[in-house]
């Protein structure tokens, strides 16, 4: 959130942030964040080169607060398995969906290679980091020699992004846990 | 896709699906629909009340066809895992999306209740027909009793929403594949 105190830049930024979140690029206007931030009509260009350059340090900077929450319950304390369910269950805003993850199906942002690239990037550094703990689970002998961290780390990300999805349509966080819960049942250590 | 030999109204249909699909709800201007139908200006509101009537029309239709879509895989023939890998790799456009799980991230369609309706009745379909396949298997045998039908039919269709956003991220349909080999071998019968 941003405050009164903050720059014109500053405050563009997270207006931008905020209305990408809710609205998607498309339907974001430069209108829309000029009024929310309270800025002036001639300081978008003043600052930024204009709609996709801010656009583009919006994003990056969610890109990276989101990599960071995901650190932050994937490098935890606790076994793989217990790392993956800190991850999967962190606290989140599950109504408001993916803040990066939406932007894959805005058209201007995948027709547009320099603002896919924080998207693809930062759900690729998760998909990984998942990947590492699921081959440091196999290397405990917590999960099944056949498991490939890569496609996990996959299925894992995927059901997250697509649990939004389906917590969304029901306009009910309920259904994200309820996607959760089916691949943890799926993935728990076989000896537990 | 629709030809000249269409009526306008089937035109205008045809159009917006396409639309909807390509650039969501707040991204297809009126313009656009009829510039796309190569219909008049007053031809939308002969024919619908507006654009929401038009996009409903639409959205049903396209969620029939997915339905459908899904059917013909989980109602074929095989056991119960067979018919959830016949549903998970079934030929999909992955790059273009769910064209009705995208209308999720759309704040128009998520506020209008009868816009978002057939959103949630087409998914919560496909997840209880998945989950009914999974109590099928678990009285087979195939499949563990502890799985629970509806959270795996829930984090098997996250699964297929999220590799979407994967897949559009990465611009490869491979990564939709890597999340959903993650899915199936953790799905995969015990005694296989």
């Amino acid at each position: 959130m941003y405050t009164a105190l903050m720059s014109t830049s500053e405050r563009l930024i997270e207006s931008t942030r905020e209305l990408l979140w809710e609205r998607g690029y498309v339907g974001t206007s430069p209108k829309a964040i000029l009024e929310r931030a309270g800025a002036g009509q001639g300081s978008m260009y003043h600052h930024f080169k204009g709609k996709p350059d801010l656009a583009l340090t919006a994003i990056r900077r969610t890109a990276e607060e989101l990599r960071a929450a995901a650190e932050r319950a994937l490098g935890g304390p606790g076994t793989p398995y217990e790392r993956i369910v800190a991850y999967l269950r962190r606290e989140r805003a599950v109504l408001r969906g993916c803040p990066i993850g939406r932007l894959t199906m805005d058209p201007d942002v995948m027709a547009n290679d320099e603002l896919r690239a924080p998207v693809d990037e930062t759900l690729t550094w998760i998909r990984d980091r998942i990947a590492g703990i699921v081959e440091e689970g196999k290397a405990q002998g917590q999960f099944a020699p056949e498991l490939d961290g890569g496609e996990i780390g996959a299925a894992v990300l995927a059901t997250v992004q697509g649990g939004y999805v389906l917590a969304r349509a029901a306009g009910s966080p309920a259904a994200f846990d309820t996607a959760v819960s089916g691949l943890l049942t799926l993935l728990a250590p076989r000896t537990a």
